[in-house]
C-alpha cells in the first residue's frame, strides 16, 4: 500500500512530506493507522545528526496512538480495531529481561530495532523508486500507517483521544514511570526536578500523584514556574537569580528543624546536561537520596563525582521509558488519564497538520511548545 | 591515668611508642582497655599525609577490641568487665539519619568525631608535656586504653577472642555489609570483585553465606587466587593476563545459553582506584546490574562513566560500613564467627606487639599481609 508521512531524508534537514510504499504486516507484526504522534526531543536529537547511531533515510516519529488495520500470521493478541499505542521498549515477557522482573528493558528485538529494520531485517517502507527507507526506535510513528511487532504495541481503550494519548507513548509514562516505578517515590518525600520541559513536568505529576511533600523544579526560565505549579510543584528554583551554587541551595531548602543535614530523598534530572546531573546526585540527602538520570547526554558526555557522594550513601540511577512494562503498564496510565488522576490536556499546546510537522520542530527547539501533536 | 599508645607524631612520619596522659570517661563516655587492634588501609591513608582531612598528633586505629573499664555519668548500656568493639560509625538510634531507617550513617556525632576530639569538643589524650593528642575516628585503639562514647561501642559476647574479632571492627562488617546490607545480594546471583584484599576476601564470603552462584575475583596479584579461593571466589581473573578489556572480558563470562547479554548481577570496588569503579559500573548487566563502591579513592579523584550506563538500568552505590548499625549487627556478626558461619582466623595473618606497629604497615604497604593485628 502507499501512505503519506515525513521522511527524514538526511541529517540536518527538514522533514520531507511525501508518498511512500508500505509492505503489509509479516508474521508477528501488525499494521496500524496512526492518528496522532507527538513530536519529541529524541525525534530533534537524530534529526539533527547528533545521534551517532543514527540513520538515513528514516520515518521518525515514536510517540504515537491509533487502530489496528491489519495483522500478520501469528499475531494472537490484537485484532482490527483495536486502539493501540506503540512502544519504543517492546515487551516480549520471553526474553531474558523480561522474564528477570527486574527491568523493563526488553531485549528481544534490540539489535533489529536499533539498525532500523523490522526483526526479520528488513524494512516495509520504500520510496516509491524503490530506495528502502529505514524504520526509526521501531515505531516510525511519522507515517500515517506504520508495521509494528506485536510485542511493540499496547492495547487501550476505545474511549481515549488520539491526540493526547499519544503522549503516554513517551513523554507522561517516562516522567511519570521514573518516579514511580525506578525511584519508587514514598509518600511524604522530598524531591528536586531538574529542568521543566515535557518529561520535567510529568516527573512533577508523578510525585504529586506518588505524595510527595516537597516538589521543587529548578529551571532557568522562569516562565516555567506557572507550568510546573499546575502540575503540583511547591517551590521553584531558577539558579540563574541565586547567590552561590544551586546544591547547597538546595540542601538548605530541604533542611528542617529536626533534619539539619539536608538534601533530596529523590532528584531527577531532565535536562540531558552532564553537569546538572552532578548537581542532581550531590543535592540528594546523604545516607539514602536517590538521583534518577533521565534526560539524553550529547554523544560522549560523561557524568562525573567525587566516590564519596556514594560511599557516604547517594545512589545514582537512570530511567529509560519510566521503567514500564509497556503492553502492561500503558494502559494503567490510559486509564489514569481517563480518571482524571494525571493530566495531559494542558501540556498538548499545539495540534499541527502533517504537513506542518517541521513547525512543530520548531516550536520545541524554541521553547514555545511543552509538546506539538500531528493529528492525521 | 597514664597508658601506652603508638602515637602519629606528624604525617610521613612512622608512629611513635610512648606513655600519654588519658583523662577519665566524662557524660556518656566510657573507657575501654584495648586487647587486639587491627592495622587497616584507613589508618595509613591517614599517617601517610593523603588524606587532606587527617590531623597530627594523634592516636590512629579504628579496628579494635577490648573490656569496659570503666563508665562516665548516663551511660546506662554497659558496665564495667563488658566485652565491646569500637565504632567508627556510631548508632545513636535518635539522630535523622538512625530514625530514617534508610542508612548507617548515624550523624549525632559526625562532627565533632571529624576534628579529632569527644562530642563536649574535647580530647581525653594529650602528652606527657600536656599538648594535646587527637582522637581518630572516635576510636584511637592505637593505644592500650582508650575513651569512646558509649553510642560508638558494641557490646559483644565475653567468649569471642579478641585478636581475631576486633577485625570485625572494620574490614570484616564492611566487606560482609557491603554484600548483605548494601547490594541484599539473593541465592543465585553472579558477582564480580575487584581487588582481593582483606576487603575483598570478606566480600567474598559475604557472597558465598548470601547463595551467590559466581563470585569471581579480579586481583593484579595471582596469589590472591588461592586466598579467594579460601572463602568461596569460584572464579580468578588476572587482568593484566587477559586479552583486551576487563569489561567485555567479564561481561561474556557471565553469559548463559539463555542470558546472551551478560554481566554481574553485583560488582563490588575494593581497590579505591577510581578507573576500577568505572569497570566495575560498567561489568554489570544491562537492566538491573549494581555496582557498591566500597574502596576509599584518593583526594580528589572522580569516578565517571556515560550516563547511558545508568539509563539502561544498572546502579552505582557505595558502602561504608557495610551498611551495618554497629551496636546493633556488629554483635551478630561476632556471633557469625563463633558459629563457624565465617571465617577470620586466615586473615589475621600477623599477631605483633605494640612495640613492632610500624612493621604491621610496612606488611600492609607490602602486600605481605592480609591483616596485622597488635595485641596488647
Ligand atoms: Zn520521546
Ligand atoms: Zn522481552
Ligand atoms: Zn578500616
Ligand atoms: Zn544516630
Amino acid at each position: 500500500m502507499r501512505t503519506r508521512a515525513a521522511v527524514a531524508v538526511e541529517a540536518g534537514k527538514p522533514l520531507e512530506i511525501m508518498e511512500v510504499n508500505l509492505e503489509g504486516p509479516k508474521f508477528g507484526e501488525v499494521l496500524v493507522e496512526i492518528k496522532a504522534t507527538g513530536i519529541c526531543h529524541t525525534d530533534e536529537f537524530t534529526l539533527s545528526g547528533a545521534d551517532p547511531e543514527g540513520l538515513f533515510p528514516a520515518i521518525l516519529g515514536h510517540e504515537g496512538a491509533g487502530v489496528v488495520v491489519e495483522v500478520g500470521p501469528g499475531v494472537t493478541s490484537l485484532k482490527p480495531g483495536d486502539h493501540v499505542i506503540p512502544l519504543y521498549t517492546p515487551e516480549c515477557r520471553n526474553c531474558p529481561s523480561c522474564l528477570s522482573q527486574k527491568t523493563n528493558l526488553c531485549t528481544s528485538i534490540r539489535s533489529t530495532q536499533g539498525q532500523g529494520v523490522m526483526p526479520d531485517g528488513t524494512s516495509r517502507f520504500s520510496m516509491l523508486d524503490g530506495t528502502p527507507i529505514l524504520h526509526y526506535m521501531g515505531c516510525s510513528t511519522f507515517s500515517n500507517y506504520t508495521v509494528l511487532p506485536e510485542i511493540a504495541l499496547a492495547k487501550v481503550r476505545d474511549d481515549a483521544p488520539f491526540d493526547k494519548i499519544c503522549y503516554i507513548g513517551c513523554g507522561v509514562t517516562t516522567g511519570i514511570g521514573a518516579v514511580i516505578n525506578t525511584a519508587k517515590v514514598e509518600i511524604g518525600a522530598k524531591a528536586v526536578v531538574f529542568g521543566l520541559g515535557g518529561i520535567g513536568l510529568n516527573v512533577i505529576q508523578g510525585l504529586k500523584l506518588a505524595g510527595a511533600d516537597m516538589i521543587i523544579g529548578v529551571d532557568l526560565n522562569n516562565s516555567k514556574k506557572e507550568w510546573g505549579e499546575r502540575f503540583g510543584m511547591t517551590h521553584f528554583v531558577n539558579p540563574s537569580e541565586i547567590d552561590g551554587d544551586i546544591v547547597p541551595y538546595l540542601v538548605n531548602m530541604t533542611k528542617t528543624p529536626f533534619d539539619q543535614i539536608g538534601g533530596a530523598d529523590y532528584t531527577f534530572d531532565c535536562t540531558g546536561n552532564v553537569k546538572v546531573m552532578r548537581q542532581a546526585l550531590e543535592a540528594c540527602h546523604r545516607g539514602w537520596g536517590q538521583s534518577i538520570v533521565i534526560g539524553v547526554a550529547p554523544a560522549g558526555a560523561e557524568i562525573q563525582t567525587r566516590p564519596f557522594q556514594l560511599v557516604t550513601g547517594r545512589v545514582w540511577k537512570g530511567s529509560a521509558f519510566g521503567g514500564a512494562r509497556g503492553r502492561t503498564d500503558v494502559p494503567k496510565i490510559v486509564d489514569w488519564y481517563m480518571d482524571g488522576k494525571i493530566q495531559i490536556d494542558p501540556m498538548i499546546t499545539h495540534l499541527l497538520k502533517l504537513e506542518d510537522i517541521n513547525k512543530g520542530f520548531d516550536l520545541m527547539k524554541s521553547g514555545e511548545s511543552i509538546r506539538s501533536v500531528v493529528v492525521f
